[in-house]
Order: structure tokens, then sequence, then C-alpha cells
């Protein structure tokens, strides 16, 4: 039995959530709070970063390590015959799209949006005592950054069924991973994005999405479409 | 016939230059200066990150996608029965160890050390009438952040025989990359992490390290020690 430690909002965490859900594989969930830098966590990841997969002395740090280690190894553990969605789909050339848009959404979009509006927005706020208030600076940079990343989602909509290519695939559950944590901070003017709207319609009509549309952070209220499949 | 786009002292692009030279694989290298965003260099890679690796119409983006694609498509161009260097050794659980520390020396030290790193010394000088001034503060942060990673690498290096384990790994080329980035511009204590100076010693040993400890960049000379073997 595989245990996930995860933060309900952290787009990492929700990125492999997802990929367990999708899969079918039983899991527990163990939520940590990564600001808190616990001794016990850090030895589980120095890195102190989420999410961390474990099962039976087995440690696996990080969403895009813990999407190749299931790529590699679910299929073992799936009933025979059963039908499922692969992670990284297609030939060599098809599953570099997908790790090369995976590391966008885990890396490029991570560093210019993600990070920096949970910092500001959620991680700043959850901390006792903090009195932290938004920076209005960076929240203007990361909404020009985001403007910018939601033309290229549009565009990649546009020009494909699913982000990567003709399949569904792990860049596609990073994706909205981010782009949920994002929406529950009512950040994403979806207005302007058409496309990218009804893939992410598409996205969050997956059963697998439910947990995720369902969290509550203390104190702070989702978007009032966040959980809405037609927004 | 493959060729990569880099920039010489880009620690990513070192990475994949230190792979393509142990795997023994032809290719030719073209320079990219990435702060300049080329509209044909953001063609290729829309991401505006080195490296890319092309060949026949297929493009791979970024060191870690580069490094998996080779990973499943190099034995198959290899001279059979050559031996050669494995880039993700072992079973899944040995093969996500590589991947947490590839992650690890990708994404942590380079957003908390090199990135910051080579934009005060390198990239800020080398625009032409940048009239741009390494900021001390930064410099102190990053220092700060290196002296814990350099305890971490000295600690692997303690353990285990290669970064990630018994086996050299590309762990060992992304960490061997960031690293002389950085020694280039003498910012490695070395003297304090004696084992992680014995590895790096090894790393430095191997054939293919050769290229990148001959590089120079204009008007920035690099550590006296750099491209000496014993150092």
């Amino acid at each position: 039995m595989f245990t996930l430690t995860h933060f309900r909002i952290c787009p990492h965490s929700r990125a492999i959530r997802l990929v367990l859900g999708e899969l079918g594989i039983d899991h527990e969930l163990e939520e940590e709070r990564p600001w808190e830098w616990r001794r016990e966590f850090l030895a589980l990841n120095p890195a102190g970063e989420l999410p961390v997969l474990t099962a039976d002395g087995i440690v696996i740090c990080g969403a895009s390590v813990i999407a190749e280690y299931l790529a590699e190894t679910a299929v073992r553990n799936d009933d025979a015959g059963k039908s499922r969605t692969e992670l990284l789909p297609g030939d060599a050339t098809a599953r570099a799209e997908v790790r090369r848009l995976t590391q966008w959404f885990l890396g490029k979009f991570d560093r210019e949006v993600s990070r920096e509006l949970l910092t500001e927005k959620v991680y700043g706020t959850l901390q006792p005592g903090s009195g932290h208030a938004p920076d209005a600076a960076v929240l203007r940079a990361v909404r020009s950054n985001l403007r910018y990343h939601m033309s290229y989602i549009n565009h990649l909509a546009n020009e494909r069924r699913w982000l990567a290519g003709e399949d569904l695939s792990f860049a596609d559950f990073a994706a909205a991973a981010h782009l949920s944590a994002v929406d529950y901070l009512a950040e994403i003017p979806w207005e302007n994005y058409p496309v990218a709207k009804s893939w992410y319609m598409r996205m969050k009509s997956r059963p697998a999405m439910r947990p995720l549309l369902a969290d509550k952070l203390a104190g702070i209220a989702p978007a009032s479409w966040y959980a809405e499949l037609d927004f």
C-alpha cells in the first residue's frame, strides 16, 4: 500500500493525487505542511519538497520522479487486462514531448507563477502569527507571467486533442494540477482563453479531479466557480 | 547526426555535452546566447531554455528530457556489444534515486545557486552596454545556499561510490555540470568538502569533461584551478 505525503493545495502533490486516482492505485494520504521543515519530513526528503510516495521502505521524492516510477512499475501491480491511462504514451519522441511539457509546468510554470502565488497568498497567511500580506509587486509580476502561460496552454489545446498530443498524458495532469491551485485562488481570467478553458473542463470532469475540487483551505475560500464542472 | 544548441557555461547544456561525450554520440554544437531571446530560438524551444537537441526534424528540449530520450534510444544507435555508461542504471527504485538527484541539481541547485550566480556574474556582464554589476546581497544568499548544497554532495559522496549509488549515472553528470559552471567562477570552497572534491576529481578525469574544462568566456577568466585534474 502506498502512502502519499502531500499538502492539499500544493500543485506537485495534486499532480500525483490525479495520477494515483486515474490509475486506480490504492493509497493513503498524509498531509504535511512543507513550510514547517519538520525534521522527520526532511529525513524522508532532504529537499523538503512535496510530494513523497512511500511503500515498504521505498521512498520516491518529487512529482516527475514519482510519475516516471509509476509509469515503469504500475502495470505490474495492475489487474490483468484492465485498460488504463498511460502516463508517457507513444514512442521516444512523443514521450519527450510529454516530458517537455511536464517540465514546463513542474519547472517553469511553478517558478514563474504557482510558487510565488502560493507563497504570497497561501503559505504566508497559513503560518500562525506571520501577519503576512501579499506583496502587490510580486502579484503583478505573477499575473503577467500567468497571461503568457495561459496563451501557451490555449495554443496547445487548439493544436492538439490533449496538451502533449493525441493522447492524454502526465503533461495534462501536471498542467491541470498547477492550474487547479491557481484557479482556487481565482487568478485565472478564463474568459480570455476559451480553448484552454474547454480543455480544463474536460480535465475537471474526470473522476480523479473530484477530491481536489472538494479541498478547502482554512480561512481562504475558493473561487466561486472552482468546483463547477461547467463554469 | 545530432545538433546540440547550447551555451558554453550553461550548466544544463554542459550536462548534455557530458552525456554525448560519455556515450560517444556524434554531434555538432551550435552556440546560442539565451538572453537574446532570438525568434528562431524561441521557435525551436518556446521555453527559451537550453539545451536543445535536434536531428532530422526531431526537437528535444531540456537536459532531463534529452537524458531520458537518449537513455531510451541511444542503445539502438550504438555499435553492437560496445559497453557504455548507463544514464539510468538499475531497477525502478534505483532509477528513481537517479532522477531525484537529477531534479535536485537541474531544479533545486539551479534555482538556489547556478541560475542566480550566472545571471549576476556572467549573463549580466556579457550583454553589451548592460553596465551590470553583481548584486552583493544576491551573491551572499547564493553562497549561503551553495554551502548547504556542498555539504549534501559531500555527504552523498561519503555514503556511496557515485552520487546516486554504486553506479555512475546521469545524476553525476548533472551535478558535475552545475559544479563546473560554479567552479569556473571560483565560488566553491573545495577545502571544506574533501569527499565532494575527491568525487569531482574523478569526474574531471573523464575524457568527456575535457571540452568543458577548455571553455573560456570573453572577459571572465576561470578560477586558476578550474582545468586542473589534481587541484
